[in-house]
């Protein structure tokens, strides 16, 4: 969707160093959008975006206007059945059926050989993956680690939105995840308490409201109630009136 | 879905006269069934299926067996929206979601520069034109015209469930939609006319139950009350235990 930070920039990188021909779509796509989320104030920062394309080496940058993407109304649409039932998909009605329906089409106007995405969209890039799979498409889909500022805030276009005194409290976020993290690694496989741990974390800040944090199995991102293998902790906050998601994997020892 | 019969063979002709190389795939997909729903007795005549592809000189078959199709749950579906709430969509509900859905994996697998489908399934026709179309693909979708017995009777392989006493009041489909074509062609605009013109005649064989006639516009399959241009006409009749559909096109002159 534009506005690039370093995040994307990794995903440009890695492709870069693994492909013949490098292109970036740019696109800011209204179907993923809820009637009341940030669709018109979201981010545009066209320049900039050319120049991280350009200094990276991208062959092709496909920006097209709405129109283009969407001609007629969009009849078709992606279904994701249950991989949208948890995490965002519980808050965002609609969300990744926009995502996964303009990823589809993305995909099938560009053909790309392999498709990079970020882990800090965990349920957009578990969802693409299924798809690909299950709708048989020869696409090799290739998911990069969350860049993150040295305080451990994950890179986000939405990060923008912040005030000083927010950006402060931000990182919270990242400490509750490693320290439900850290609990499992430890051994505990109660999810109960480690939710508990975590909340308390993200309590001790009076700008930080939380949507949800959950642990989930790695695959279809159904939540667990005890931990028995590889899984993924995942949360959205408020602050302020900017919501930021991030996510970690963890395993017990 | 296999059962080849000449309907399906002018498909191949077609294709075979406009193309390079032909596939067919043979597959009956259990996902557009409901589970009151013929699936389990859907005629399979794979040997003679063979020999029609063989005569005609396709170049692939391909018939996968249905755990190659669906390894794991199905959770990515096509969802079709307004285009399955009228005609069969509106009594089979989930049908085209599964139409769609192996129709996109089957041309993401085979990867066809054309694809040919007959106008007898035209509630199928639209929507995979419009899926093509929403979702990008580069693919030409041909629709090809129906192939009739020579009292009218569309072919089908649900044909084959007929007994003589049934096959014998099965023409009276399509003569309902022929008698429905004249009337518009002659001039009449009100589809309530049109439509209690065609239920006259179904009415006249005890052994016809409809389950639909409407007048729909043949690009969104929304029906209509008033005719001012080209339109479809479908029915659906239950003769015993066999469902059949037809349809048929008309204009005011």
């Amino acid at each position: 969707m534009g506005a690039l930070h370093a995040g994307h920039e990794t995903l440009i990188k890695t492709a870069r160093a693994e492909c013949d021909v490098v292109t970036v779509s740019v696109f800011v796509n209204p179907l993923q959008f809820g009637p009341s989320e940030d669709y018109s104030r979201y981010p545009r920062t066209w320049p900039q975006d050319l120049t991280i394309c350009d200094r990276n080496g991208v062959e092709l940058v496909f920006a097209p206007p709405v129109e283009e993407v969407y001609p007629t109304p969009q009849l078709i649409t992606v279904d994701v059945g249950r991989l949208a039932e948890h995490l965002c998909g519980k808050f965002r009605p609609g969300h990744f059926r926009g995502v996964a329906t303009v990823v589809l089409k993305l995909l099938n106007i560009t053909r790309p050989a392999r498709a990079y995405f970020g882990e800090k969209d965990i349920q957009q890039l578990v969802i693409i993956r299924r798809m690909v799979s299950d709708l048989n498409l020869p696409i090799r889909i290739v998911g990069v680690p969350t860049v993150r500022e040295s305080d451990g805030l994950a890179l986000s276009s939405r990060n923008k939105y912040l005030n000083a005194e927010e950006r402060r409290a931000a990182p919270a976020l990242y400490r509750a995840l490693h320290d439900a993290a850290s609990r499992i690694r430890a051994g505990e496989h109660d999810v109960s308490k480690i939710r508990a741990g975590a909340l308390t974390l993200l309590a001790q800040s009076s700008l930080i409201r939380v949507e949800y944090i959950e642990v989930v199995d790695p695959d279809e991102l159904q939540p667990l109630e005890s931990i028995v293998g590889p899984v993924r902790i995942a949360a959205a906050v408020w602050i302020g009136t900017t919501r930021l998601i991030d996510n970690i994997s963890a395993e017990p020892n």
